[in-house]
């Protein structure tokens, strides 16, 4: 009865949300072509063309503390192709976004090395890639949208496994369902993936793991069932398309996320730009999931579980006590657990589990720190 | 007729392959087994437990030209008990050998890191992790298997895409088929994929690839049905798993393999480890596929495409000279791109196709360079 529930609430989501992706996709041409409608207006009336976007300088950048996360403020930077030194970025943004059209258009896909050297076959010779990815972001901060909706994809990839049924919208692929427990050792999180529609699923939480070693662990040891659970590997920082996904699965299917990460600081800023993003995608607003949960390692879990440690290095410590200048940390248990790391001076990896036995993780840790969350 | 032929041919071999995986995972359980029964016997008659091995030492490691690989020489080592600076790595090998036999008994899969954590319970101390990896090295040297044959695989994860079907042999999956065209952005090379019988195929090459821009390039652009190539994408220099799958690809099916890597001296000892193997693997023969052939990008690639190249720097120089002190390298095309390399002194990347188009690689490189090959 109540599986027969999930699965009507879902497939009423999934209409809503195939409306939404196919009026994403539509909204992203509509945006592109809007942007050079704009341009091809000033030179009509015979303005030199300009562009106006949020400034992306550090002084703009704040903090939300109602949506949890970085924000660009109000100033504007406006950049003239009547100013000879602005002539070079503005063309190589309109470059940019005629090339991100034209993907868009075909349902191809690029990544930022590829937009890089893309360019030289139009004589847009960017410097290096770092002035292309720049003005990738410029567009991004242009339009509104993320690179992903214009088909611009990292080339990292993490791993999904767990009971949920997606439907492709990629070409060649379209309508094709697949459940994502096919292949227990995972699916890459790649561009048909990320543009999937969501059918079906009988989870009712996901869980991002930082570790290939836990991940394997909890698919082995059927932690997904035992505990309805998606399971996300991140691979450490989880690429922008897959932070994505933890976002639509906790949005569009309402699942808890639970983030699983490395009882150090560097476990610690994972899960934070999972929930709050990072300053340098303060442009976008889709990146970040507030309501999910960090789990842990945290300084704590160590001492109560008795985990193998090693000491915190200089390093580590340095970390922990920038994160008390930094406001996503500001509430608990963010505070709490530095105080304790910073006291007990102690980190621990999420593989020390296997001291006590490869399933002690799913038969003890698990089942506690869910219930306490 | 001709797929039939394929189709008929293949059914056969995998045939042939599921006795030998199923005999395998026998001999392996065996070769533990009497392992133990080696040391047992000599309790029983009183003796102080020793083992003997083949020497890893570097004068020990021999290239073998008529098998293409490093193999280790006649040089033995013995461990024995009796002597008071050998119980501590005798103990830790006996310790090893016992869960490896556990862990393959129970169908359950680890990794090396998770190894030195789970000593940690039976008081059989590592000092570091680097001491345990020796020790399963040497666990390897002894039984003349590899560590994936029991059970401990790499963390890392390369991805597979192209028309194979497999069959599953890891409990819980036992019997079920995947097709691997079902996910368009990969399916990862994990413990399940790596023991898994294939069924058929229509493929008949096999392209490995370094990038993953590549890899979804190929995808995109239909290259995997064009030609007929069954997709692995490395990230990088591949994991023992996925050199071992390479491996059988072509041992089993029969299928020719092109290694596809950036043109500069990394991208070469990607292809040479995929070919050749590596001095630190000498004690093992099936990880290298001594019929792959490296495909590029040679130096003169570079130079008969016009792809934009950068400057070679003082560390590629020097790695280039170092091999040509390697007997790896000693044959056609290495000798004379080698060569190529250090007169033009340019190095260029897969992404630098995209220079001529997305479609530049799949429409004129891949098919002048298989013709040739």
């Amino acid at each position: 009865m109540a599986k027969k529930k999930i699965k009507r609430q879902t497939s009423k989501r999934k209409k809503i949300r195939r409306q939404s992706m196919k009026k994403r996709k539509k909204m992203t041409l509509k945006k592109l072509k809007d942007f050079g409608g704009h341009l091809y207006k000033q030179m009509i009336t015979g303005e030199f063309p300009w562009i106006e976007m949020p400034s992306r300088s550090t002084s703009n950048i704040l903090y939300d503390d109602r949506l949890k996360q970085y924000i660009l403020g109000k100033r504007n930077v406006k950049r003239s192709s009547r100013n000879i030194r602005h002539v070079r970025p503005v063309t190589q943004l309109v470059w940019t976004a005629s090339f991100a059209h034209n993907l868009n258009k075909k349902g191809k896909t690029s990544t930022l090395r590829d937009i890089f050297y893309s360019a030289q076959a139009f004589d847009v010779n960017f410097k290096n890639q770092q002035e292309s990815d720049n003005i990738i972001t410029d567009l991004e901060t242009v339009l509104g949208f993320a690179r992903e909706d214009f088909n611009i994809f990292p080339e990292e990839r993490s791993q999904i496994f767990g009971d949920l049924t997606i439907e492709y919208t990629v070409p060649g692929y379209e309508g094709n369902s697949l459940n994502l427990t096919t292949h227990p050792d995972g699916l890459a999180i790649g561009p048909a993936l990320t543009t999937s529609d969501f059918k079906s699923t009988k989870a009712n939480k996901v869980i991002v793991i930082e570790k290939g070693a836990m991940f394997t662990r909890l698919i082995e040891e059927k932690a997904f069932k035992k505990f309805k659970a998606l399971l996300i590997h991140t691979a450490g920082q989880p690429p922008r398309s897959t932070r994505r996904i933890i976002r639509r699965l906790n949005k569009e299917l309402g699942l808890p996320v639970y983030v699983f990460c490395d009882g150090d600081p560097w476990g610690m800023a994972i899960a934070i730009t999972i929930i709050c993003g990072s300053a340098n995608a303060a442009h976008l607003k889709e990146l970040a999931t507030p309501e999910a949960k960090w789990m842990g390692l945290y300084s704590s879990d160590i001492e109560k579980y008795k985990l193998p440690s090693t000491k915190l290095k200089i390093v580590d410590i340095k970390r922990l006590r920038d994160m008390r200048k930094d406001p996503r940390y500001i509430a608990k248990p963010w505070t709490t657990q530095i105080t304790h790391f910073l006291q007990k001076k102690r980190k621990c990896e999420l593989e020390a589990f296997s001291r006590y036995g490869l399933d002690y993780v799913v038969k003890k840790y698990l089942p506690e720190k869910l219930k306490r969350l």
